[in-house]
């Protein structure tokens, strides 16, 4: 089962010199950040807010989500699992190639997992098909926009359409957006905009990848069904988020300079890897997120290993083959010596 | 359901002024743990090690057992959910009253749970009688030990009766010491003498309530059923432990001095609080663990909250009615404020 979980990025056992498997922000986690936790820590001599109270207020005010509507994890995979919990679905359809959780979940949970899978030739990009797919028998549907680990956006009208069907037949709708905040036009595709006019709807979101803070584990979601976020509480601990973590959060929304500064500089790195990849003749597919999802020959991640680079092989995710991989977008420096790196090897 | 887990000390909604509610150790937690987690926050741009490799050794050095029967949680209460999640029991037998968390998470999944009622004339203690009500059909037992919160021990010899008889029908124990550390006589009462010996027994155990670290959440529990701590790994997500509780986690093990010194501590705050409890008339039940649990009049929660002081109200206790309370041992200026208090009210 570990093997499972194996994300790629397993820097616990794999010691490279740069870690191009693992999507968070390149700019590091910021120091504010950093501090409130550090206070969380020292405070942490007490049981953290089952409630978190506070945090889901800063969330609801940086959001515009009523703080009722907001559940807070222990990092969003946290959510994934009491979601599948909660719903119990018997059938799930998931897209394919995506995030690997959702699957992990939902068959932990002995629920029927239907894989639509997306095509190469379309550019692994979701297709009107996926309506057809949507039948009453399912009981809920996960999508990652952008998707891991393609980076393709789902295009608006077809999401659109999505939800209405999800609707016309009682489907939950599980869409994940903890990479959206790295999109240029996070606005015009993410969910949110719909999201009050619709009760079928789960949006989950992570701190762990915008402000950088993976190992301290926070992500939060938000529905309009009041049953189905009680059901959620009901299947799990009271006190899943940490102190450190509830305070590293309320500090990360403070953080709007920093984000605006990231993404900024972000745009420029990925830019930068995307023309040295197409200078390589390497095909990329997604470039919507923080990362890039490519074709190349097989062997790359061992290549890339032997050279002092940890990239994500993607060949064992469900829709994939040998010879895909993805890398994040990282300083200007690693990205440099990533690319000399990679033109050595193809 | 926020109201189910209102474990009685919910100090960010009742700002009270000592909190005698929650059972940790009342020489807080050691400075070491501290700087250990924030060492963690300034590492958390990286996921945690999903094995929690170097921390299970730790516990494994400390413990005496092979590191792959451990497993790590988001705090005890994490694993209690996992191992009901993993065992998927169809009834369950817990005495009553007990830790909250055990019935939640086991009816949360739809598990019927059996009460065995512990009795007042028995001074709560758990009776030969117990042996009968594991029977076949019974999928999981859940003993706390020493109990919360009646704080009172089982007998050795009824233990080593109990485990034999749950092998005999193939019935998963699940013995939770995460208040054990702070008994006297620790290893005559835990199970760790017994453990290598049977397979369908679970140790539940905390760094919470020994090192003062709540906040942080973390547990651990140990298993000879190799399955089963497969199967508890497939329904979790895989990065429950945040790097700052990992860090801490092995920092709190190398604190030997600060155990011995705050165990010695606690003998005297607690004979102190017990002295005085006497004094005032009150009964005391059990006193095993760093806490006290007595029985005063209707209302005490209210009178001492007024005095500013929070204690635990047991009355809405499976098992229990009005009238049953429990308090932590505190430091000695808390303990002689807090009785000084109670002799005005009671």
């Amino acid at each position: 089962m570990w093997n499972m979980h194996q994300h790629g990025g397993d820097i616990y056992r794999n010691k490279a010199i740069s870690d191009f498997s693992v999507n968070i922000n390149l700019s590091g986690t910021p120091e504010s950040v950093m501090e409130a936790a550090c206070r969380g820590v020292r405070s942490s001599f007490r049981y953290p807010d089952t409630r978190c109270q506070d945090l889901r207020k800063a969330i609801s005010e940086s959001a515009g989500i009523p703080a009722e509507e907001i559940i807070c994890g222990n990092g969003a995979a946290d959510l994934i699992y009491s979601l599948v919990l909660a719903a119990r679905p018997e059938k799930a359809l998931v897209p394919a190639p995506s995030f690997f959780e959702y699957g992990q979940a939902l068959r932990a949970m002995g629920c029927t997992v239907v894989c639509h899978y997306m095509k190469e030739e379309n550019g692994f990009a979701l297709g009107e098909d996926f309506l057809q797919a949507i039948t009453p028998d399912i009981g809920i549907v996960f999508l990652c926009n952008p998707n891991n680990p393609t980076g393709t956006l789902i295009d608006k009208g077809l999401m659109e359409r999505i939800i209405k069907r999800c609707e016309e037949h009682h489907v939950l709708l599980a869409v994940d957006e903890c990479f959206m905040d790295f999109a240029e036009d996070a606005v015009e595709y993410s969910v949110m905009d719909i999201y009050g006019r619709t009760e079928t709807l789960f949006v989950l979101k992570a701190f762990t990848k915008l402000y950088a803070m993976p190992g301290l584990r926070l992500g939060y979601g938000f529905c309009r069904d009041m049953q189905l976020l009680e059901k959620m509480k009901e299947v799990s601990q009271p006190w899943s988020v940490s102190i450190p973590a509830q305070e590293a959060g309320i500090a990360a929304l403070k953080e709007t300079e920093y984000v605006k500064r990231s993404l900024e500089i972000l745009k420029k790195e990925k830019a930068f890897l995307l023309e040295g990849l197409d200078r390589l003749g390497l095909k990329v597919y997604g470039s919507a997120a923080n990362y890039l999802f490519f074709r190349a020959g097989e062997g790359l991640f061992e290549k890339c290993l032997e050279k002092g680079f940890l990239i994500r092989d993607c060949g064992n995710y469900e829709g994939l083959s040998e010879g895909y991989y993805r890398i994040a977008v990282k300083t200007h420096e690693e990205n440099e010596l990533f690319l000399k790196a990679l033109g050595e090897v193809v």
